[in-house]
């Protein structure tokens, strides 16, 4: 007998002379990948010696704790790629001596998958669906049973799978995969439950897609369902923005023509399709190479997706036709990826909160903080979720679109020539900003030529937020968000529009077209930024808390706007600056986890259930929250320090700081 | 508290006055139906008193054991059709005094289905797929849910269905279903697990069709789920005959046409739709109102239906693709009855013993019997299962097609016109005979007027069968199967054919055809009787067991053999004569055991796994007994005995059970 540590795990065993290390991982129970069931093909196995004489191509070493390099190592060296110095297949290798086997993390099934710098934290990759290779005994009069039966049997014994089931529509391929691979095959199983897709001999690509269909833009990432690794991406406008730039239209759009629900979803699953065979053209694969789709969508195109009806979403009182989990073979939904691969959709929280957020809280994991948490994601209605590992609330408040830059007069979608920075000089009130596709302030020299040839073209949400920040900031817009006509006098970039005033931010006749902030543009923002803090207020009053303690921003709003500036406005409540932070868009990393692990599902759908859901529209506090939060700066206490943080960096104006009330903000 | 006894159930309990009737059923365990979870819509749950007052109409009765005959209760006899007389509705009857409440029949869920006479036992109803009528509660704002959980929930409350989940093909109807019935709607759940089917309002059709898919022949049984009843039948012939009279032509075909495959199973799903149309017309139904369609079949044609090719089935060593039961949605095989129906079809056991025989195993139930039995199932292979309570064996034997009349040089199948009864005159050696469509002999007056117009056009499987054992019993045949030309001296009957003699049944210039038994019909007859008797005989030999208790013959072939002529030729072993009889269809009646009863089907499953499976091909024996079992009559040593009750009807040649040997069979 001969002693083995295998590090990180620090498992330890005695063994018999001779024994390959894969078996005796398995039986210490170490976590080493390996897809053809030890037979030297896949190469995931691979492990390095880290303390005992490693002999490697020393066929006569004395006092070995490793078998020499052998036929099959080499062999896998000239049909995949050369072992790397020091790694071995385990599979092949057997214990010589007491020895301390290091197991690389890529050799690991359950590895961690490290995520970008705005997510929270790593990913266990532990997928849905896993490939495994096995040889299936040859046919036998003398025993006689159906090959499914063989091949099921050979599946539970090599890779400990009882009881799979089969998707009928395989049966018609068995046979003739298992003539053409030798009997040997590579068998796609969901769940360790269905046997989703068959190839003949050893395959290893599994991809998966995780999808976040927003109302605007939908975005895919296709993963190695192996490697949890991220191959590839692409994104698409929504196809029914032809429908109705917002979600609420496209239900009317729905009332009003009773056979566009159905257009919708067919023009929705066929952007979907698209996209699939755009990532996976990406990495030279084809669509049956995609074994699995991951979703997320808010509740109207979730709906739409299913080819459910939205018509009784735009009612009240309402109910979502299903907000569980759904898990089904994609082809029920006519996605086109392999016949056999399935779909999964995150369950859906409330009526208007949906299985986006549940990505976001897959994501963020509010209920393993001990921090009071909120989560906010802003799209056409915000989703706002408060609490911690006691509790956790959710509601959804009517923003409207306003942050996104719709109905604003100048508004339009983060893209090249949109207005994304603002800065004005509060003496002078002239602006200065940045647009998307320049690294230059206006202001700087060759601006004018950083853009492209249509200039400046509008102002995005992030631009609309930080401009209405800054025009109060200067005094150009009063606490109840009134634009002061008197400033006429000190500046032409106040003028008259009808019986407002507005703010021209840039001229025409300059690159581009003109941006005007109306004053009913700073309505909008007043009226979103309103509902947005009322929402939240609410489930700080539900929660009984009088203050937060971090905030998390989703989505494209959270990633661009200018946190103080945000504040300032009071879009959100008092935290302390350095535990607010943009989470991404965490809406889809959340179907990346639910696609790379299993469990997560499970997860998120028991928690779902737990979440207490506020439905805003019956309480009654929130309308009195929302004129409350109509005014600039939002009552809040710690307004006085923020605005010094905000306004510091233009130390030529210290009299912001000082004075009282309405008159002394308009003066700034 | 006041009490009651349920009869026929015995049970009984004590409740409190004024408990509803139902509930205390329910309370009790006592089995007592109902769609609508009792509210008075179904009619389902009647019941009568059997001791107690009763005071039908009587609103002033004193000491009445019931509450009188209410408002609901007249309301469904005006709706539906009047309660008979004494007849109460249990869910809206009130218990006032002790009572005996009988529960009829029809008012069991799990009631008796009372089964043919060639049937073996009763039916219990249990069918996989229910319909339960449920009110959903309305949307409500302040209990965020989806309707489809708020179904579930009301499933789950009122049936007792817990976890149900729901096929996602529903989910765009449940709203549109929720909001026609005003909440009120009947599910459609299979198996307990998954709603398949939502219909708004109550609704009590639900449909079942069981088919038996042979080689020549398609036959479907519509069945009402809910009481049992068969409500309609049709056949038709298998459109694939058209690539092979019998199975294995049909596998040529495919391997010389590769996309014959494919052709086939179109044909067969084909043919079977339009039965599910025919079947469900003549209750002036829709395919919408099949919920559920349970299916036996051959190994082979099993296979074509499933898309499976069935080339592999062709070669040796051969396995199915699977033998395993499948369970699927209907339409994954592109049956067109309702969109969630589903499709049970019962397990195969091996190679050449099909679901079929699964089915005929089902309705005769060897594994009950104490009698050691044998059922054999004749089709273009004999299935034959031998065995009782403590072991079953089942093997197929290639007997060829000849016992359907078909290789035989005047054989057709069973129609009109077909020689099915056959008598020879030992000394005359004339013959009589009878055909289908007709009642009378051909000897008799009046024969050829009651013929159709084509006459006599051939012998079908159960006349060449008695053709044969008459020609044998007449000594026109020797035991070694050879027509005997010496006698063309006693009769123009014996005819000479080439280098051999034939047997003139039928002349041409009578009504029909002329009908000649060649030397090479005899042929082919002792082939298949060889081969039927050496599957036996190997089965008895595993067995251990010298001789056979009980014999059930299955299918047409069982339905329509004489019993004695057959073992005569030596068909089947010695066995009591009055333990001999007719299985009716049974595989067949199998299938339609594994519609109305869940049980049956995990019974079966596990039953085919336990039983011992016997491949004729690779037993050295086998061939021996087919050698031995070519000669009439088989060397029975019931022979003499059986001899002797075959020829007895007919007094004038007593000397037929005198002397001994071949001499002494040849004169008789």
């Amino acid at each position: 007998m001969v002693k083995v540590v295998f590090t990180p795990s620090g498992r330890r065993g005695s063994f018999a002379v001779n024994t390959p290390l894969l078996h005796a991982a398995r039986v210490l129970g170490v976590d080493i990948d390996s897809v053809c069931g030890g037979r030297g093909l896949c190469g995931r196995c691979q492990i390095t010696c880290a303390e005992g004489s490693f002999p490697k191509h020393q066929i006569e070493s004395t006092r070995a704790s490793l078998s020499p390099f052998c036929a099959t190592e080499i062999k896998y060296g000239e049909r995949k790629s050369p072992l790397l110095d020091g790694r071995r297949l385990s599979c092949h290798t057997l214990l010589l001596d007491d020895v301390v086997i290091d197991v690389p993390a890529e050799s690991q099934v359950h590895r961690q998958i490290v995520r970008k710098a705005a997510e929270y934290r790593d990913i266990a990759l532990d997928p849905a669906t896993r490939l495994y290779y096995v040889e299936v005994e040859a046919a036998d009069m003398h025993v006689p049973k159906g090959d499914l039966q063989r091949l099921i049997e050979a599946l539970d014994e090599g890779w400990q799978l009882p009881d799979l089931r089969c998707d009928s529509r395989l049966l018609k391929t068995l046979q003739p995969a298992l003539a053409e691979g030798h009997r040997g095959l590579t068998a796609a199983v969901s769940k360790a439950k269905n046997i989703i897709a068959l190839w003949p001999g050893l395959r290893e690509v599994a991809y998966g897609v995780a999808v976040d269909v927003g109302s605007t833009t939908i975005a895919a990432d296709l993963c190695d369902l192996t490697s949890g690794e991220v191959l590839g991406s692409a994104s698409a406008m929504n196809p029914q923005i032809r429908f109705g730039e917002d979600l609420m239209s496209r239900v009317s759009y729905v009332m009003m023509h009773p056979e566009g629900g159905e257009e919708m979803t067919r023009a929705i699953r066929q952007a979907l399709n698209t996209l699939f065979a755009e990532v996976v053209a990406q990495v030279g694969g084809t669509l049956d190479d995609i074994l699995e789709v991951s979703l997320v969508a808010n509740p109207i195109m979730h709906h739409i997706l299913l080819g459910i009806s939205p018509v009784e979403l735009g009612g009240a009182p309402f109910a979502l036709a299903t907000d569980a989990a759904v898990e089904i073979p994609a082809w029920e939904l006519e996605l086109t990826i392999n016949g056999g691969g399935r779909l999964y959709i995150l369950p859906c929280i409330a009526g208007h909160v949906g299985a986006d957020t549940a990505g976001v809280i897959l994501s963020e994991e509010p209920q393993c903080q001990d921090q009071m948490t909120l989560l906010v994601d802003v799209g056409t209605n915000a989703e706002i979720v408060l609490g911690n590992r006691q509790r956790l609330l959710a509601c959804s408040s009517p923003t409207g679109p306003a942050f996104e830059g719709a109905q604003i007069s100048c508004g339009q979608r983060a893209a090249a020539g949109a207005v994304e920075r603002v800065r004005i000089d509060p003496r002078s009130l002239e602006p200065r900003f940045r647009v998307i596709g320049s690294q230059l302030w206006s202001d700087q020299p060759g601006f004018a030529a950083s853009l492209d040839q249509r200039g400046v073209t509008g102002i995005c949400g992030s631009g609309i937020i930080e401009v209405v920040a800054e025009m109060y900031l200067a005094g150009i817009v009063s606490e109840d968000g009134v634009i002061d006509g008197a400033l006429r006098a000190r500046s032409a970039r106040i003028v008259a529009t009808g019986r407002t005033w507005s703010y021209l931010l840039h001229h025409p006749d300059d690159d581009g077209a003109q941006l005007l902030i109306t004053q009913s543009d700073i309505r909008q923002i007043q009226l979103a930024k309103a509902a947005l803090y009322a929402g939240i207020k609410l489930l700080m009053d539900h929660m009984g808390t009088p203050h937060i303690e971090r905030i998390r921003l989703a989505g494209a709003f959270g990633s661009h706007i200018d946190v103080k500036r945000a504040m300032v406005l009071g879009l959100i409540p008092d935290c302390a600056l350095d535990q607010v932070s943009s989470a991404g868009n965490a809406a889809g990393t959340g179907a990346r986890i639910a696609l790379l692990n299993r469990g997560s599902r499970a997860l998120i759908e028991s928690l779902v259930k737990r979440i207490e859901k506020i439905e805003t529209a019956l309480e009654p506090k929130f309308q009195d929250y929302f004129v409350d939060a109509m005014a600039f700066p939002n009552k809040s206490d710690a307004f006085p320090k923020l605005f010094s943080e905000v306004v510091r960096p233009q130390p030529r104006v210290p009299e912001a700081i000082s004075g009282t009330g309405r008159k002394r903000r308009r003066r700034v």
